[in-house]
This record gives structure tokens, C-alpha cells and sequence, in this order.
């Protein structure tokens, strides 16, 4: 192993899910959920397989789904993106911040991330050759102390990576912050990084893309996955949207990175982006409460639960139940309570600042959430 | 762009797919087939599909694809790799090639290509901070001087990575040759990394994993693609087999490159690598007939016919038809001819040694070798 990926190890969620399956447990850990997307678009990929859209699709991405996507920002968002030369797709989102790093980040410069983090911010920066500067969403409200971040900001800064809504805390930045992200990267020349994911599941406010911001969109580099908005993770598909220089530089990487992804899944979600408001509503609506279920059954078990605006992800306060280091906890939960969750301190460069939270995934059905808690009753 | 992608441009396979559809020509360009593997594994997908298997799989690889590749190494070639600790599975080759060179290679490393080369390796060599360091095969026969390979060696080398069946030539690697590869990997402690996709493919003598002789397993990074085996190229479905310490560091990198690969397509390929010994010879003698076929024709049309013992690609010159410059022939064809092929000066360092050359896939229908063989009686 390199140098420069020493310390890194074996993602928390491989860790977790391998012990979920040892003992059986209701898996809150990693975010998939326990059910699949509508079966219009299965049968979608079905059709495609059958059709014979097995070999290589063009790099960029599926032309249909290209279009699909840009539509859908048009819809959403108000955002125009020409498809050919300004949305590309990839191997899952994870592939495209990878990608995007790689092409952006030059031996030595700076991107600022917000911890706590999806761990895979940190280790794409490193691999491109770059340093990742770190701000600290404070707990239990998870804001950021504007002077951390423009103190974070140096001649050698890069880009400015921002999740919202936000993997493990549900935060959704506030109009507010994003404007100040903004002045900042106007104000430093830089580009901004956004993973928006989650951007279907706001349950208080809405979803801003950042790039919808004056000034902004020339210099942002959008994420985002349709294998989370439809509710198929295992399909790996997920795209950036990017004026043509950005998106250019980026599918150089990608091209060597992947080169291109699964074409029958691209022919499914290319007809998925174009579903009607009706499945988007319903989607949040069905969301909602499952948060609310599990927010509640937490709250009664006496975790201090720090409710979600947004994704599907809720992180709790373990201190209230005697627990102090989340580490800890999670590797006793499955063999002694049957159920997984994931310590949100690999998430931080600074473990410490995690140590008291437990993030559980609410992306399942009310069966499994309801078992969770019944087990949870069983803790210690 | 950063500094180090400078000079990558877009691929030579977009540009020249790119026209291929633009004027409609025969794509005998990028290597896909124009035919579908099997029904049965397509079908072992559509079950997959179905059945709910649509969620993010573990890291290295569902269970049952890992031990179906362990048994296809351990039925071909007498390797024993154990499925959970050795076997890896990635979205495509290109993204194993990229994972393991970011593992493997520190700032400054240098890596041992052969050229020419499929031209994702100099690119990942770069991307990882390393330095290429290129041995030539020279036409006509590709045979590489002993010499030069030996002076490509320095303190610094850290792998060679070597292609057999190679791309793009069609050369398979002697025994003498890969028994000279192994004694410097050993002599002076190298890794080898061994791209094998074209591995069932082989019409004169026969495909030796450079890990089956004699100290090389343990130093052997063996990359594959069942893409190519069974022709779905567009499932981008690959894997390394290496030894755990190896793996380990691969994984490293690839859980955060992609972190996984679509669940339902490795469900089929799980049942696809147990396929009995006729179809792998079926998969043989369809090949050599489609080889036969369009290198007899090229060589009828006047062209110099360098016939391939492996892979699906033949190289011939262009000379004899009084043609000098590979890529201006390349972006003639399309158009004028209605022919795509691919120009393999761009998998040169030194272009030069491949202008004369010209790349054409025979992965394809006889009709459409016929049809493109028919067009290129028109060539100007
Ligand atoms: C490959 S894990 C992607 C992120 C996620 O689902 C999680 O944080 O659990
Ligand atoms: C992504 S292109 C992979 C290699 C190949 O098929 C080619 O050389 O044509």
C-alpha cells in the first residue's frame, strides 16, 4: 500500500455490514435500502438486456440518460445543462468524486471538506495528490463557524467540497451558508464540489443546489446519484453536471477511471429521471415517516436524537444511555443486540468530535425499523 | 485539467466511436462485440433483477462471484486463489488497472509498460503520481529486445505491467518471454501486473498466466474481465486475483474509486464462470473463424496482415496501399469509406512506431465483417 493511502484501512461500511451478516442483524448501518425503486424501471433494465444494450455505452453517458438528467435539473432546479457537453455519468457518484478530484487537483492543493465526512471525500483528495482542510460542523445544530471556514481558506485552495443535504448529520445547508460558500469561492477563485445525493429527501426546507446561486454555476462540479433517488444503490449509476471546461477535464479522468458504466441500467434510469411529481412527492412523503418512526422509537429508548432535515440518515447521542465511544458501541451492537449501526467518528479527522454520536439508516421498511427498536430494548 | 492529465485529451475509442456513428460506418473500431454472450446469463441477470437483488454488494464482490472466479483460475490454470481474500471484483478492467495502480505505485515509482499499450495504463501510471517507463514491441512480429527491458529497470521500478493476450496486437507472450519477465520481477522485487481480459481468446499456442510460473503468485497482480470472456462488455464487470496482502491494498483504493459494482450483473456472471468447457472452445474456434476471416479479406484489399495468435484485434500496415500516417487514415475511413478502425499511434509513447499501423476489431458478425470488408474496396 502507498504512502499516501497508509491509515486509511477497511471503510467502516465494509466493517459493519461483514458484522451484520455474522450475527444476523437488523442492518441500520450502510445506506441501501431494504426494498427496490418502482418496477417500471426494473422491467426498464429488463427490456434493455433483452434488446440486446449489453456492450460498451459512450463515455459520457447513455445520450438518452444524458438527456433525462438534464431535464430533470431543468425541472427541479430551473438549472440548464447541455447534455453532450455538460452532464456525464459514472459508476456511482463515488466514482465521479473520485474522478472529479483526479481532475482537478493538482500535486499539493487544497480541498476544503466538512467534517464529519463520507469517508471517501478525504481519500480522493489524498490519491489525487492533494490536502483536504477541515471544518467542523459543530453537534449538536452540525452549523460551521464562518471564521473556521474562511481561515481554512489558502492561497493553494482548490475547491470547496459541500454534502446537502448531508451525509451522516441529515443537515441541509441554509440558504444563508450556502450564499457564504458562495462570496467565498467568488471571492478565492475556487471551485465548488457538490454532493447532492440525498437531493430528493428534505424533510424541513428544500434542497439549493449550490450551483442555482449568482455567479455559480460556471464554477460548480454537481453530483449526484440515481441509484439513491430511485432506490437502487446496487446499480451503480451516478452523474455530475459541470460547465464544458470542468465537465471536459473530468471525463479525462473518467475515461481512464472506468471508461464508462452499465449500459442496460442507464436505458432504466434514463426513463426513472422522467417520472412524474406524483413519485418525487411520495417519495419524501414515504420518508418522512420512516424518520419520524425511527426519530421517535430512539427518542423513547433514550438516545438524544438530533433529527434530520434531510437524507436518510438520523445521528443520535449516545451519552444520555451511559455510552461514550462510538466505536465501541457499534462493533457490541450486532453480536449482542442483533442490530448495525455505523460510528460516525471515521467520518472526522479529529475522531474525538464523534465519539458520543451513533448515525442509524432509516432507508427501510417500517417492519425493519420496528424489529431495530425492539431489539435496541435488549442494550446493556 | 491538473498538470498531470495534460496531454491525455479524450480517447482515441470516443473520438473514433464518435464518427463511426456520425457517417454510419462499419465499427470495426472499439472492442465490443456487435453480438450478446449467452442467454442464459442474460437471463441469470433479468433473475436477479427481479429478485430483488438491486442494493449495494460488499466491496470485494458478492460471495458467489469471488468463489465462481477462484474455481475458473483453479480449473484453466491450476491457481488457487481463496475467493474472499484474494479475489476482487471492480467495475470493469479499466477500474481494477486504475485501483491497483493507485495502491501500489508511490509518488515517483516508476511502473515498466509495454507499447504499444491500451491507453488507460499511462494514464493510471500517472494519475497514481508514477512514471511510465516504455519497452517497445516492435512490428512486425512485436517481439520486445531483452536489452531494453532490462535498462527500463532502475531502483525506482516498482511493477511492470504486462498485457498478454495483448492489445493491440494480438501478440501472446512466449514462455521464454514470460520465464525472462519472472526472473527480473524476482531478481530485482517487482510486482507484475497482468492484464489478461483477452485470456480465452488465443488461437496459436495457448495463454500463460505470468502468475503460474514458478515465485510469481506471490508478486502477481492478475487482472481480468469477464466483459470480454462472455461478451457483455457493456456490464463492466472485472476482477484481480493476488495474493491477500496485495488484495488488501487493491481494495484499499478501490472502495473508494467505485466501492462496489452492479449486484444483479455479478449474479449472472457467478453462474457464467461455471460454463462447461464447450463454450470456452465454442468461444475459441468462433473467434479463429472470424480472425481468419477479416485478416483473409484485409490481406485480399492489399493491406500488410500482421495475423494476431490472440485477443480480437488485427494490426496491419497501411503501406502497401500507399498510405503513411495511421490517424488521418483513421479519420478518413469513416466518412469517406463508412469504415471505423482504430489509428495505434496514440497507444504509442514514441507515435512514430505506429503510424503505419492500423487496428481492426473482428469481435463481430460476419455480415458486418463482410459489409465492412465490401465498403473498404472503395478506400481512395
Ligand atoms: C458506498 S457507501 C455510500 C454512502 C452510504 O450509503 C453511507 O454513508 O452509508
Ligand atoms: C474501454 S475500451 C477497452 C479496450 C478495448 O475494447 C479496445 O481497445 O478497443
Amino acid at each position: 500500500l502507498t504512502a499516501r493511502l497508509q491509515g486509511f484501512g477497511t471503510t467502516i461500511f465494509t466493517e459493519m455490514t461483514r458484522l451484520a451478516i455474522q450475527f444476523g442483524a437488523v442492518n441500520l448501518g450502510q445506506g441501501f435500502p431494504n426494498f427496490d425503486g418502482p418496477d417500471f424501471i426494473k422491467e426498464a433494465a429488463i427490456a434493455a438486456i433483452r434488446a440486446g444494450a449489453n456492450q460498451y455505452c459512450r463515455m459520457s453517458g447513455l445520450p438518452e440518460l444524458n438527456r433525462a438528467i438534464a431535464a430533470h435539473q431543468q425541472r427541479f432546479y430551473d438549472l440548464s445543462y447541455d447534455p453532450d457537453s455538460e452532464v456525464t455519468v459514472y459508476s456511482g457518484a463515488t466514482e465521479a468524486i473520485c474522478a472529479t478530484l483526479q481532475a482537478l487537483c493538482d500535486t499539493g492543493d487544497e480541498v476544503v471538506l466538512f467534517e464529519p465526512f463520507y469517508d471517501s471525500y478525504r481519500a480522493s483528495v489524498t490519491m489525487a495528490g492533494a490536502v483536504p482542510k477541515v471544518v467542523t460542523l459543530h453537534a449538536p445544530d452540525f452549523a460551521y463557524r464562518p471564521e473556521e471556514l474562511e481561515a481554512a481558506i489558502t492561497p493553494k485552495t482548490r475547491a470547496i467540497l459541500l454534502n446537502t443535504p448531508h451525509n451522516p448529520t441529515g443537515k441541509v445547508f441554509t440558504r444563508g451558508e450556502l450564499e457564504h460558500v458562495a462570496s467565498l469561492c467568488k471571492r478565492f477563485d475556487l471551485i465548488a464540489i457538490t454532493d447532492e445525493v440525498y437531493e430528493h429527501l428534505v424533510y424541513e426546507g428544500s434542497h439549493v443546489p449550490l450551483a442555482t446561486l449568482p455567479g455559480m454555476r460556471e464554477r460548480t462540479v454537481l453530483i449526484s446519484s440515481s441509484g439513491k433517488t430511485f432506490s437502487f444503490t446496487g446499480w451503480k449509476v451516478g452523474h455530475t453536471c459541470a460547465p464544458p471546461a470542468l465537465s471536459a477535464a473530468i471525463r479525462c479522468a473518467h475515461q481512464f477511471v472506468t471508461f464508462c458504466t452499465a449500459t442496460p441500467f442507464q436505458h432504466a434510469l434514463a426513463k426513472a429521471f422522467v417520472a412524474d411529481d406524483a413519485f418525487f412527492t411520495g417519495l419524501v412523503a414515504e420518508y418522512r415517516a420512516r424518520r419520524d418512526r425511527l426519530c421517535q422509537g430512539l427518542r423513547e429508548l433514550g438516545f438524544g436524537v438530533l433529527a434530520p432535515a434531510g437524507a436518510y440518515f438520523v445521528m443520535t447521542d449516545i451519552r444520555p444511555l451511559g455510552y461514550a465511544d462510538d466505536v465501541e458501541f457499534c462493533r457490541m451492537l450486532p453480536e449482542q443486540v442483533g442490530v448495525a449501526a455505523i460510528p460516525p467518528s471515521s467520518f472526522y479527522e479529529h475522531p474525538a468530535a464523534g465519539r458520543h454520536l451513533v448515525r442509524w439508516a432509516f432507508c427501510k421498511t417500517d417492519d425493519v425499523l420496528d424489529e431495530g427498536l425492539r431489539r435496541l430494548q435488549k442494550l446493556p
